[in-house]
């Protein structure tokens, strides 16, 4: 188990959302210096009054940003990158950056590539999140029973791998781990990517507005994620689409192959494949 | 809202598993006379010491099933068919049927079709269940809070509806409503038997055992079903056959649309089948 962040370690968060703002709260709560980057003062405002952060910009400058040891990025993948080129260059020599993106491949390499060689970019995946937005639903309490990945690459050293994890284990994370970009993805794009296509395809494939009388809870529990904000998760699935692409292809080859089995009554067929679902979902119990 | 039943009826059910056994935990704690039929003389024995049934037989007689005013199956929908050529000779004149299958046409119209005209035979559906099955998980509890639909035919008086609906009523669901058997079909096609069928694919669509770390609550809420019951989830399917066919392909066709706006980058395309999902889910919440 990592050993928690160096109590010296003055920290920055760049985007001040549901994430960001879990983080700035997390890390307020257990001592740290925190500053904070948002777009609107109202934000920084709000995020004062929670005493989330001791301190924070709309725009950043070079004094400001020079004095962080720790930058985390709380923002969409594409405005992570626009945001690192117009600053990157007021950062601390030295200075350690992670993110809280769910793809990382499409993320993780640019960013390395374009940055300054004095500091050092990590990937992370905090895989917790809810139904709501923004700072407002901010509450360091998500991280409590989830998993916090660490996806290094071969540009990274073992020292800010520590860190990383080290940030995990002060969030207060269940579970922290490593994988690569590629296996990350992969993993994603199964088990968070598909299921809420399929969700919002279930959602969206005929008409529905008469039976909500008669819905139980295998439908409910199919589409709860079909609420969904669809400008982050657009991005999400372009970010990640020839790993989300193979998986849809093999939701829908299995599928079809059901369907056959259905529509040529292979009733044995049928229930082999359930027999199988069965034991697998075993392994998924908590 | 529709009275209980009278209270002077006998009931009968056929098939003491996890609806027929809690059907009969149900009536029984109500006060009403309530005989079972079950295939093992431990089923009998243990709804006896529960005190689910007041009296009961393994193999059905003309003396005993003579008396009943109500007989409630509680069996899959074949063995429904084959008990019914057997036994329908000892069944008491002006006796009302009804089941709790879930599906309808496939086994209301051959039932109605062959049963003796002076008795009549009405399609009920309950729509509670328990990933478990058998008398040892049975419980009247299931009932609150679901829906209890009734699926007449012309075939049909309104004094058997009435009864049917009372019967619901008395078992404690939350709403009882009436639909046709293909409405019935269509609806379950959709809701229940889709949403299996989506769960079970997922499941066994790839290989999953070393991800178990990493799942999350959407891959666990789209999957939770896929624990299934395989004998009576495949007769259900293909006693449902075309109808379930039908919703798997409306399915698929916006499955693959969504493939093709992700496949050619079309961003706004995939948001608006997103936005179009979020407000539609909303109709769903309790």
């Amino acid at each position: 188990m990592a050993a928690e962040l160096d109590k010296s370690l003055k920290i920055l968060i760049v985007g001040l959302g549901l994430i960001g703002g879990s983080y700035a709260e997390a890390l307020s709560k257990k001592g740290y210096e925190v500053g904070g980057i948002a777009r609107r003062e109202e934000t920084i405002a709000l995020a004062l009054e929670k005493g989330f952060i001791a301190h924070g910009r709309t725009t950043p400058d070079a004094a400001y940003l020079g004095q962080f040891d720790l930058v985390i990025f709380g923002l969409y993948p594409d405005r992570l990158l626009s945001w690192l080129e117009e600053y990157q260059a007021f950062l601390k020599p030295g200075a350690l950056l992670t993110d809280v993106t769910g793809v990382k491949k499409s993320v993780v390499y640019p960013v390395q590539e374009m940055l300054r060689k004095d500091c050092e970019f990590i990937g992370a995946h905090p895989m917790a999140g809810r139904e709501v937005c923004g700072l407002e639903n901010a509450d360091a309490r998500i991280f409590s029973g989830a998993n916090y990945i660490v996806t290094p690459t071969a540009a990274n050293t073992e020292q800010a791998i520590g860190t990383c994890e080290a940030l995990g284990q002060t969030l207060g994370f269940a579970r922290i781990s490593r994988l690569s970009p590629e296996a990350h993805d992969e993993m994603i794009g199964f088990l968070s990517q598909l299921t809420h296509v399929i969700a919002v395809t279930l959602m969206t494939c005929r008409p529905v507005e008469h039976l909500t009388a008669y819905t139980g809870d295998s439908f409910r529990d199919l589409t709860r994620i079909a609420r969904i904000n669809d400008a982050m998760w657009a991005e999400l699935f372009l970010k990640n689409k020839e790993e989300l692409l193979r998986q849809m292809d093999a939701f829908e080859t299995q599928f079809q192959a059901f369907r056959e089995m259905l529509q040529s009554n292979d009733e044995e067929g049928m229930r082999a494949v359930m027999r199988q679902s069965t034991a697998q979902r075993k392994l998924f119990e908590k």
